[in-house]
């Protein structure tokens, strides 16, 4: 078994190795910037895990899990256009520090290399792979486009929410799980057990990302937070909080979301104190967390091997930013 | 053999049987608006004719050939966002009638799906279709790049541009051909034979549009011509006029792209005419139409079988719109 830390080392030195600097340099210049921006490598890392839980060889599955990471990469040069994002990892987004047209066109070319790098599996499982990655393409997609939609609409549910993030963000952390399955040779319905891991794992994620958006240290880490909150973003804890709140803080609430207002942030934040939204948050996040650590019991391999991947999981499910 | 006609409403009937009605209705609305627009439907007929040449199944080529036009209309998507293109085929682009983020989710979606159906060919032949889809699509984001540095860049030679329109327009035609031969299970010598003659044909068609912006008949089509003058477009009749035009003459030619002026059009055209330029591109059109022509003659089957190809090449050569 390898460790978190060999396995995302062994991905750094792989997209360190790999030249995506072709010609005309406007177009590649912008894919090697984002491909270098760093990250935490998580799509290739959960695909490595998967497949060395199997006993895979992982040399076999860099190539695939590359392409899981370029994948993840277009899909930021994107939305980073739609969601008007000028800063991402510190650093200037692609279409802010060139335009969009050159974001547009080099994502298109990224979506072209992660297919590339995924066709790259073993002849065996190279439909398979293809497959589900495909399927997951798409779905992201759909789920950015309800993120859109949710924006302008007013009637969203905890459940609308719950399902966008699970489209948008966790099918394809479940998805390169799966595929780590694959690439390992591993039987479909452990494939499918890890799936359902990673796609409940995903979500806790993501409500993670909103509590912290909310709650997060400033002091301890530099972070500015409240900017789903300035941006009236319907996350996890806006929509609980019009869910639990009643008579004057409803009306308040209300107030504070069609108003711009000095104050809003930390006001609002009040209110989500007040509330307890950070424990339904901390909650819900453990419903999830805790359905995914159902789905991982039941594979049958030997506890060790599974080490790995829950310590990655309940990192995730820590940290603190 | 097939007509050309034949083939052209087996695709037609194919892509009103498909149901790309899925949800988000916000995501996929545009998808089925652009596929219902019409056109040529050049690329999946030139990989449904290059089937037929060789004796293939043509069902079983079908859904890939669907794939290369879903692919083509992913294209158009982000193409009419980067140039500004309100109209397409005498109605509003997508980008126009819904927004830029749309036609951007959208398009992204429609790579996702055109590589579904692409990977759709037979098993047998699926990596190779694959592996020559794919570098198309990388060779046309290139083209596209290269088109978009053009506007800015001053020292372009037709060389240059040939190589352009090459990646931008003519692989995707040429491309679509070698799947087809491909799909038929034909020699690779063949599809490389008849990928080079896509390759000239359609830098020639390219060529033709070039012309047809300058020339067309006005009266008779209805369509305003001059539009690559108006926004000063390299073309290669722009290019030829620069590398032709001496003393007074090209000073005009200077001052006129320098400077918007009401009879601008008019007057650029008036030079191309004095510069015989008509003849000069048709003479270009006709250097790549017969090295086309050469790569059809090697193929060594029945030349009836060659028919609809051919016929199908020329009426490109001679539209009149």
């Amino acid at each position: 078994m390898q460790s978190i830390e060999e396995i995302q080392n062994k991905i750094k030195e792989a997209l360190k190795e790999i030249n995506f600097s072709q010609k005309p340099v406007e177009l590649y210049e912008p894919i090697t910037y984002t491909l270098s921006l760093g990250g935490k490598r998580m799509r290739p890392a959960l695909c490595l895990m998967a497949c060395d839980m199997f006993g895979g060889d992982l040399d076999q599955a860099l190539y695939p899990a590359i392409g899981l990471e370029i994948f993840h990469n277009f899909t930021l040069l994107h939305d980073d256009i739609m969601d008007d994002a000028p800063i991402r990892r510190g650093k200037e987004t692609v279409y802010k520090k060139w335009d969009t047209n050159i974001a547009i066109l080099s994502g298109d070319t990224m979506m072209a290399l992660a297919y590339d790098y995924i066709m790259k599996a073993p002849e065996n499982v190279r439909l398979k792979v293809f497959s589900v990655f495909n399927k997951i393409a798409i779905e992201v997609c759909e789920g950015q486009q309800y993120d859109m939609n949710f924006e302008t609409q007013s009637n969203i549910t905890i459940k609308d929410y719950i399902e966008m993030i699970r489209l948008k963000t966790a099918v394809l952390l479940a998805g390169s799980l799966k595929i780590g399955t694959m690439l390992a040779g591993a039987d479909d319905e452990y494939g499918e057990a890890l799936y359902r891991f990673g796609e409940n794992i995903g979500i806790a994620f993501q409500l993670k990302d909103d509590l912290l958006d909310v709650f997060s240290n400033v002091e301890k880490f530099g972070k500015q937070t409240g900017g789903d909150i300035a941006t009236n973003k319907k996350t996890y804890l806006y929509l609980k909080a019009f869910e639990k709140a009643e008579g004057e803080t409803l009306a308040r609430l209300n107030y504070l979301f069609d108003n711009d207002n000095s104050d809003k942030v930390a006001e609002v934040k009040k209110i989500y104190e007040d509330l307890n939204l950070r424990e339904d948050t901390e909650k819900e996040m453990k419903k999830y967390f805790d359905r995914a650590m159902d789905f991982i019991e039941i594979i049958p391999v030997n506890e060790n091997r599974k080490t790995e991947l829950i310590k990655f999981a309940q990192r995730l499910n820590r940290r603190e930013s």
